[in-house]
């Protein structure tokens, strides 16, 4: 077993082969003037290869992909795992408008003809209830970090709230308030959106937020904005602090500033997502599922 | 028949679509603020489909047909051809190295599996002899513009010699000097590669310039390297003018402002990738083969 991956992900895909005991092999990669990539991949190989790969900014990485999968087999790949901490394209699971593309469903299928199985983690699945779904005719594997994030935010703070931005975060949310004993205080807010830019969000009936520390807990954060409004309304409800943990820290833009303006205080994240908040270690649950 | 197309290809798909009068209907693009994209199709689809879509720059390019071509196929499409004047990654068709991806064949191979058809201009096959083996299972149609950038030439010039820059343009250097009658001059260069970088040309031997107006014809200019060194070549070997045609016309980074500084006069493309020197309009000939 062999674990391959690209310069910039040296580190979390390193951390992966040591946890397997396999060796960790750089994917050469050379731009041409004109767009183009040249690969270069260890030769020969065999057995099952692991091809690490989170998928942020996702388009050139899944050309990379496409070209790295069959070259990898080419060059004597037995059975071929995608190890894809974050899975892109998931949001768009089906045409909210006429003739929109269900990317999801295209990409997931491209993916699944291109590897024999996929390992991910908390995949954004909003209207569909399991991977197998999206990767017909591929082994996949869609792990949660919300264990890790409950156990992580329970070592830094005292008697934490944790607080889902949306409905279709509880059954996450009380995952990680329940991986600790007794379980983590635990809500979530409603959220509606309006447009594609504006989202509007409300705090539970009944929520009593005064002198607790508040930390949103989310999958995903891209713009941040459901979080700088979930920690305005926090914040005037008389939480003393909130801080911020998620899976996936996308931060896209001037993200990052916005929630430290919006009085933020820590944002921590696994390291499924290259970011400099990475915080949780999802390295020994990648390794359990291979 | 409709013709689907890119906003940023909108006048080139829509003379191929009035060529075939059928109609042109542009895909809507959308990219979220963390890369992915949104595509909007017309909807509902029937008959056959046409997808133009140039692949200069090509990854983006292709992570958009890997998700358009399957939503049209949703919404009814029958079949899908791919019009694709210019087709990336034709030039890695070997392990040059150990190891090395032969991107040809693996992204040859994922878009014969993602349309029924493809309609391309002079692919760049140097060691490959037809398209067919890149795109097994899809019909592949390979047109030429040589003769068209003859004519052009012709017209152009009153006595000129066209000079290809090595020798695997020489078929498409006699037949672009062929279209014409009688047959216009034309002689081909000896070139070498040292590394990735640097390119040796030479002249062929005994061909006297002195006077000439050479006009360099090759299938593809990208970062005009081998323009230039054979430009430089022809004036110091007594050319009054060296002018260039080429068919794909990528142009990467200050190539354009390169030629210039070699001496080199006008510069003529075809259509077939958009850009400011097009001068040799390609779209009969895609409209014929359709
Ligand atoms: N990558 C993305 N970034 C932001 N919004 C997206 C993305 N992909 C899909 N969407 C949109 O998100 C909405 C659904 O997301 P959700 O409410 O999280 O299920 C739809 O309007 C989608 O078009
Ligand atoms: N897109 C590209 N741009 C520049 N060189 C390339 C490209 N793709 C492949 N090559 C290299 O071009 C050489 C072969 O090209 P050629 O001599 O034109 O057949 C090999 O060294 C390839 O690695």
């Amino acid at each position: 077993r062999a674990v391959l991956a690209f310069d910039d992900e040296q580190a979390s895909a390193g951390a992966l082969a040591q946890a397997l005991g396999a060796p960790l092999h750089l994917i050469g990669r050379h731009r041409f003037p004109d767009g183009e990539l040249r690969l270069t991949l260890p030769t020969p190989l065999a057995g099952d290869v692991v091809l690490y790969r989170s998928l942020h900014q996702p388009n050139e990485k899944l050309v990379e992909l496409l070209i790295a999968a069959p070259t990898a087999r080419a060059q004597g790949a037995g059975r071929l795992w995608l190890v894809a901490p974050y899975l892109a394209y998931m949001r768009q699971d089906m045409a909210f408008n006429p003739g929109e593309a269900i990317s999801q469903r295209h990409i997931g299928a491209l993916l699944a003809r291109t590897v024999d199985g996929l390992v991910t983690v908390d995949p954004h699945l909003h209207r569909i209830a399991a991977l197998d779904e999206v990767m017909p005719g591929c082994r996949s594997v869609a792990l949660s970090a919300a264990p890790a994030i409950g156990a992580f935010v329970a070592a830094q703070r005292q008697r934490p709230l944790l607080l889902g931005p949306d409905s279709e975060s509880a059954q996450w949310v009380q995952a990680a308030a329940r991986a600790v004993n007794p379980a983590l205080d635990h809500a979530v807010c409603q959220k509606v959106r309006h447009g594609d830019h504006e989202v509007r969000v409300t705090l539970p009936a009944g929520l009593d937020l005064r002198g607790r520390e508040v930390v949103l807990v989310d999958d995903m954060a891209s713009t941040g904005r459901t979080l700088v409004a979930a920690a305005l309304l926090a914040l005037a409800g008389g939480a003393t602090r909130v801080d911020v943990a998620v899976t996936h820290a996308l931060f896209v833009g001037d993200a990052l500033a916005q929630l430290q303006a919006a009085g933020i205080g820590a944002v921590w994240s696994t390291g499924c997502v290259p970011h400099t908040s990475n915080a949780i270690d999802v390295t020994p649950l990648l390794a359990e599922a291979l």
